[in-house]
């Protein structure tokens, strides 16, 4: 069985995941997020809040990519959303995590997962974009939830933080608009600075 | 907007799965496995390996079934797979924690997860019988790659984890078939007791 070999060990790999750690912290305060935990909470929202989204998307697809989505940052570490520096060479760094990773699964499903990894990061489907609001809107939940505890850490402004979350509005126009209102809040609420 | 009001009630309750740790130890040894990252990595499991269910699958339906399996537990607790005291109350702890978790969530909603997770728990289904299996082989992985540190630790002898675990077989054949022989390996190089 030298195929169900190769599937089991992409899966043994992956269990890494659990021990790449995010700058969300938990909605209790008690530790940082890690990713494998932050894909299965995004996962739950595309399935609970998919009648917002824009167009009308396929969730099976849409939950494949969010499951996979952080895959690359076994190798290549989390990079913060206001972090430019980071940025840079970001997409390299990736690229080269995908290309080791992906390959140890067989041909067929290396390349089914390369194909849903770049169509999120692209942006380009109804599914990526739904995908991707959904990506960001939940560490702003966390952010609001802890009282801003990563917003201040990082002493990230409201502007800031508006600019770089803008895209939920190609995935769901209500998410964005409910997003707005949580970023309104938390200025108000002292949790990040206007 | 009271119904996306519920669903984000019920997204940010859920986020207490990421707390509920199972007796299962991260592959890397580094500590215990969290229900929240578990659901994610059965989750990837039941994409990777449907071509092994015993019956075509929707594997949508797996995939649902298995993100929510274990939300139950935010309120009544994992309950270690030989831990026969435990599962003496299990059933009515976790129908208590179902009623208040899942009514969170708007009607229609709160239904679809009750009817998932009875489903699940009932092994009825093509679709329950396939995601049972991934959610008990998954922890053989992890016992057989840490070297049996929870099979050490709870003493457990291989006709009971055989006994425990043959419910594997109604959900994929071969996955039974590749779970017995990697018991058997596990009784050679010393992870456990024949
Ligand atoms: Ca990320």
């Amino acid at each position: 069985m030298e195929r169900l070999k190769q599937q089991i060990n992409f899966i043994v790999e992956i269990d890494k995941l659990k021990s790449i750690l995010r700058r969300s912290v938990l909605m209790d305060k008690s530790r940082n997020e890690n990713d494998a935990e932050h894909s299965w909470h995004i996962a739950m929202m595309a399935l609970l809040l998919k009648e917002y989204a824009n167009q009308e998307v396929d969730v099976l697809k849409v939950v494949k990519m969010l499951l996979i989505h952080d895959l690359v940052e076994i190798d290549a570490g989390d990079t913060f959303a206001y972090d430019s520096e980071g940025y840079k060479d970001k997409e390299a760094r990736e690229q080269q995590a995908a290309d080791r990773l992906f390959n140890i699964l067989p041909k067929d499903q290396a390349e089914e997962i390369f194909e849903l990894w770049n169509e999120f990061e692209r942006r380009t489907t109804a599914e990526a974009c739904y995908a991707a609001a959904l990506d960001r809107l939940q560490p702003l939940l966390h952010n609001f939830y802890t009282e801003g505890v990563s917003w201040k850490e990082h002493q990230v402004t409201s502007d800031l933080v508006l600019e770089r979350n803008s895209y939920i509005k190609d995935g769901s126009e209500t998410l964005w608009e409910y997003a707005r209102d949580l970023i309104e809040e938390a200025v108000d609420r002292g949790y990040m600075k206007k």
